[in-house]
């Protein structure tokens, strides 16, 4: 899992990148004083960027091709650099460069696409309203970055993860596990998260608030460059800047705050140097006080860590993946974005551990027909579209490293799909060189367009071999597999064999570490140590401070042949990690939508897979002989697994639907006075179409649960249904 | 949810009592160096006390007898003192008297029990090495009181997660929330954790290692009582210390302390005072360090703090009831006892809100005659044994406060028997007033038997209207419902009504808490403002520091009558609170068997429902022939959500059910040469009986789902299909 940070020297930490996040106010203040009950923000309307093929338009195509030829011809030059050995700071000069020019191209391609009027102020308020989600403790006043899911959020995510396990952990047969949250300090300094996982900020000197750097400089920039009385050139220079901080350094950034003598934006009080702040909770395990511990900022860890019981087992057989659903934190300076960049957040981490030499997947065969938008990372440097490409072609020509890779991504696009991601709205794009890890073979993000630009919903990588070294450096603990030869080796041995008998006498407490210091000679040594024998009769073997000097009594060298039948490997991992809250996000955004004659009839259209609750039942009106129907409804929908609720409030049918739509129930039965009648039968309404069928009482539970398993589609049911008719509004 | 602690003067604090769970070795050291590989612990047998009902046991009731009386007349005496308003003190020694007299009872209960001998370091060896659990971070040398869950024990516990939430959240259609986990300062000083969630402990004043006191004490006592040189009267002193432990206070346990002159167990060092050391972990929340946070030590207050929102979703109807799972975290000083007492844990609570005067359960109807094993306080001051009886008698001859806590009992029960408690080691045990928080109604703990004694496992308490009383005193917002009255109440209303227009213009930004300042005031105040007014011209508003002087101009008396329809009620709440760790661990104990001819072959008899697979899939031989019947077999299993595995390596049959048994696998099918003939048929076999049935290929899908699921019962199975007689050793 990756967090985009603005050093540009974090590269190697996993990050999740949000460059495409940015947006144009920063909220200093994270823990504000003001109780959000009942406040009504009025509605501002956001611009919905909807993807589409630019190319395809001619108009369109005619305004972006000077920025495509812009960009390609800086990726060129950084090719070239790249290829002539360039010195790294021109290297770097240059990418940054290449990363405006290409901001500005896809900013544009934005701005060119058919827009759709998205009322973000108007979703945020159903989901407040209607409690999907808010503010954590906001009768405290809140916290930012921290989020409490209602009943209905609740639901979702739960169903959301559900179907992640069945997609992924039951049908590839992963090992999930659920590790330890609070974890000790030198578990990530191995990781590299106790050393690099930071962003830069900035202190008040005198009140000791604090700034994310990056948000302050782009804040007052803005500021600057939308002044009347500001130059022209130093405009451009202010929006140069914004485009390119991104990429720039510590120091570069120190220049620019104090070029534009920049000051705390709540009170004009100076500012400190720029400090790089760890993003980690740090806590203390136990009494004591002296050990020290972080609250995880990944799940990942938690399975690396397991490895060598986690291979044990799969009886010691590779490849096999593990999974892992959990919380992990990350002190943001600035939270902002909503759910997109919080403090507190669920993630769904596979570790696919495989052959380094052997990266085919067996079950690839099945998805490679599967076509992925993909952003590649030479189209982002040649200025060219993401373009539709089935996954075998992708991995056949190489784009795509490997078929494990590959089959992944697949998966991932299947499973964002099915769960109500829009597929216009999603792509992969592939890591650049200058922003993958420098272990890594290859990166593509699952990006899901929204109406805060493209975000980052699920990262895949191929790690290498990463993970497991850093831990077994740090704790001698070999973290790695056997693997068969395919031919036995036969190998010369050379030993040096101590007589414990003799030597045991003499060194007593030493002979275990003397003993191990001879296992740890290399071939050299050991014929040192047979020449000195022979020659001087003795051999000084150093141990740390301490020298141990050996006789021909003491230890001989042992030549023989051996045959090995395995090898041992240290897997590489490819890594899909998800982010439930952004793609719980994304699905909001992708699925709320308004009815067309009604702007004001709003409704989620989730799928009924994971929807909070798969059908509403309806009382036509507060007649008691509606009870016992009702009763038994419910009570059998219970018992099918259908989550449901009832709605005998007063208020029309009409208005009863809308209210159940806003909280997507896909499916309504209604009773009303021909279910009294026998052959007792009732109404079932489908939420997106809102068409109404009438079928009997006794199938419409089990129907429910088909239609809520994805064991039948609506339409089965309409043609095996008649048509009610009956008009909402007027019911 | 409630965690014991040593303070006596804790107990309006919510605390999980593990009085029962004391063993007699503790651990100081919390973060152990050890790798823990492959390490085998020497097989120590710990006899299990199996509850049973003394009283059918003339001989046990023999030896019995005296010390009921015993314990009956201490309770006694401590009615008489209570009903005579006898001196707090006076109250508090007899009430330490009658504990120790009560604990001697019950031990000496235990012993008597019939003992099956339970071997616990052998179960724990099978947990392990099939990676159910193990402590987390291993490889770093580990952390106690933490644990890591592996694929067995992840599923076990997705699986018991997935059962509670379709037992209580489903079933009562309750609204599950997920709430943040970082908090901040201010919630938990109202909850009262910041100030009282505390034990007690000394620091080796030289090293700084920590000891948690009580188990200081109890460690240092039996050994001094372990000596042979030791008087009879001083073990005699310290074996009554050691049973009255539980209730003293921090200057008692200082005292005894310095009596025995007690030091550092490691290394002979002076130690400090006692100190209160908060079991929260605390931590920082945003970068600037001012904002104090802690990780959540119980869920519950994320219930309490959105109960407005909760309240609302409901449309202001009570009662309902509100649910949560989710991680909470206390930092205890010494954790001991496996999964029972730990450091990171999850839970599962329920909140009840109900009218405080109607606390009726609509379906309470249906579990009234559930029988349960209780454990009131009367029969514990009387010294009588715990005594089935149906939870309807209970409520209706008032030992249950009322049916809302009775129903959930009754369901507690069923929720823990269905998912593999055994019934006859699990009880009831109601709080005694010197544990209940004063703000208790009252308290029964659901407690397991297991090889540490009684364990609880869920709490279930009438905590009246406290938790939101806090929050509403801490933040001002009303945490309160409205009722209907049966009939419109007319008041007279007397109120100070300003004139605005007149007031604005003087008052100006004072104005809103002038306003403020006169709702607040009440009959008396008006009435002397009244008066001040008429008489004197004018009134003095006192608010804060401030004094505004009031004129008839300003502001102006009314009196009037008013209808009211409804009232405002601070709701109780009735808190089922379940400790999940610890219900899976008296799940493994109670489901951990040996067969009956060989004591070596042990397995785990979990429920199919909970069980981490449902199903193994195992062919006779590695013969080719079967590979696609294993591959189709598999897929149709994952078609039907039957988690399963394929066990394809080489070991007899009878070997491999042997290790499906480990890991609680319900169901084998295996695949012979009948299954290659048409028509096609496999065996399948049942864990604890191990009786095979052969049945047609087509069926053993759905037979294996509806077997999973509770849809049948093996007894179907059995009577619809041939036996097939072939014996496991021989197959």
């Amino acid at each position: 899992m990756k967090l985009y940070t603005t050093l540009s020297h974090l590269v190697d930490i996993k990050l999740f990148t949000h460059s495409t996040l940015r947006i144009n106010c920063f909220s200093a203040a994270y823990y504000s004083q003001k109780p959000l009950w009942g406040k009504n923000k009025p509605h501002r309307k956001v611009k919905l960027n909807l993807y589409f093929d630019s190319m395809a338009d001619p108009a369109a195509e005619k305004l972006l091709a000077p920025l495509r030829a812009s960009v390609k011809a800086q990726g060129d030059f950084v090719r070239k650099l790249k290829s002539e050995g360039a010195p790294a700071l021109d290297i770097k000069a240059a990418v940054a460069e290449l990363l405006s020019r290409k901001k500005l191209l896809e900013e544009t391609e934005l701005k060119l696409a058919p827009n759709a009027t998205f009322d973000r102020a108007r979703m945020e308020d159903l989901l407040k309203r209607r409690f999907f989600y808010d503010q954590s403790f906001a009768i405290y006043g809140g916290i930012t970055g921290q989020f409490d899911f209602g009943p209905m959020g609740c639901a979702f995510k739960a169903n959301l993860l559900h179907a992640w396990r069945q997609f992924f952990v039951l049908e590839e047969q992963m090992l999930e596990v659920d590790c330890s949250i609070l974890t000790p300090e030198p578990v990530l300094k191995a990781s590299g998260h106790v050393d690099r996982f930071a962003d830069l900020m900035v202190k008040d000197v005198k009140t000791g608030e604090c700034f994310r750097l990056d948000h302050l400089i782009k804040a007052h920039l803005e500021k600057i460059a939308a002044d009347k009385k500001t130059s022209e050139a130093t405009k451009a220079e202010c929006q140069d800047i914004c485009i390119k901080l991104d990429g720039m350094t510590k120091v570069e950034m120190a220049h620019i705050m104090k070029k534009f003598d920049m000051k705390s934006p709540l009170n004009g009080n100076d500012l400190t140097e720029p400090i790089e702040f760890n993003l980690m909770f740090g806590t203390q395990i136990g009494p004591s006080g002296l050990v020290k511990g972080f609250l995880r900022p990944e799940t990942a860890q938690g399975i690396f860590v397991n490895f060598k019981r986690l291979l044990e087992f799969n009886q010691g057989k590779l490849p096999f993946a593990a999974a892992q659903i959990g919380n992990a934190f990350r002190n943001e300076i600035s939270p902002r974005s909503g759910l997109i960049r919080v403090r507190e957040f669920t993630m769904a981490e596979i570790e696919h551990f495989c052959d380094p030499n052997d990266k085919a997947h067996p079950k690839f065969e099945n998805v490679k027909n599967s076509e992925l938008l993909l952003y590649s990372a030479c189209s982002q440097m040649d200025g060219k579209p993401a373009e539709k490409i089935s996954i075998g072609k992708a991995v056949s020509t190489d784009l795509v490293a490997n078929e494990t890779l590959g089959y992944f991504m697949a998966r991932i696009q299947q499973f964002l799909v099915r769960c109500g991601v829009d597929p216009a709205r999603l792509r992969f794009r592939q890591h650049m060189s200058n922003e993958m890890a420098h272990y890594a073979c290859d990166c593509w993000d699952a990006e899901c367009l929204t109406s805060y630009g493209w975000v980052e919903c699920v990262g895949c990588a191929d790690r290498s071999a990463f993970d497991l070294t850093q831990h077994t450096q740090a704790t001698g603990v070999r973290l790695a597999a056997e693997k068969k030869l395919s031919e036995p080796i036969v190998k010369d041995v050379v030993e040096a064999v101590p007589n414990r008998a003799v030597m045991g006498k003499i060194f007593k407490r030493d002979m275990k570490i003397i003993t191990e210091a001879l296992q740890m000679l290399n071939i050299n040594e050991i014929e040192t140590l047979e020449n000195d024998l022979q020659s001087k009769g003795e051999y000084p073997l150093r141990i740390g401070d301490q020298q141990f000097l050996l006789t021909r009594d003491h230890v001989a060298v042992k030549r023989y042949k051996a045959t090995e039948f395995v090898e041992e490997i240290i897997p590489s991992v490819i890594e899909p990690s998800f982010g439930i809250g952004r793609i719980m996000y994304s699905i909001f955004e992708h699925n709320f939508k308004q009815r067309e004659n009604d702007e004001q009839r709003t409704y989620l259209s989730l799928p009924a897979i994971i929807a909070p609750l798969k059908c509403s039942v309806l009382p036509l009106s507060s007649n008691p002989e509606f009870v016992p129907f009702i009763k038994s409804l419910s009570a059998e929908l219970t018992k099918v697994d259908v989550s449901h609720k009832v709605d005998d409030s007063s208020g029309s049918i009409g208005r009863r639907y809308a209210r159940t739509d806003e909280i997507a129930i896909p499916y309504g039965i209604t009773i009303d006075f021909d279910t009294l009648k026998e052959p007792h039968s009732v109404t079932l309404r489908e939420r997106d179409s809102m068409v109404q069928v009438r079928l009997p009482l006794q199938d419409v539970a089990k129907v429910v649960h088909n239609l809520s398993y994805n064991k039948e589609v609506w339409s089965d049911i309409e043609s095996r249904y008649p048509k009610f008719e009956q008009q909402e509004n007027t019911a």
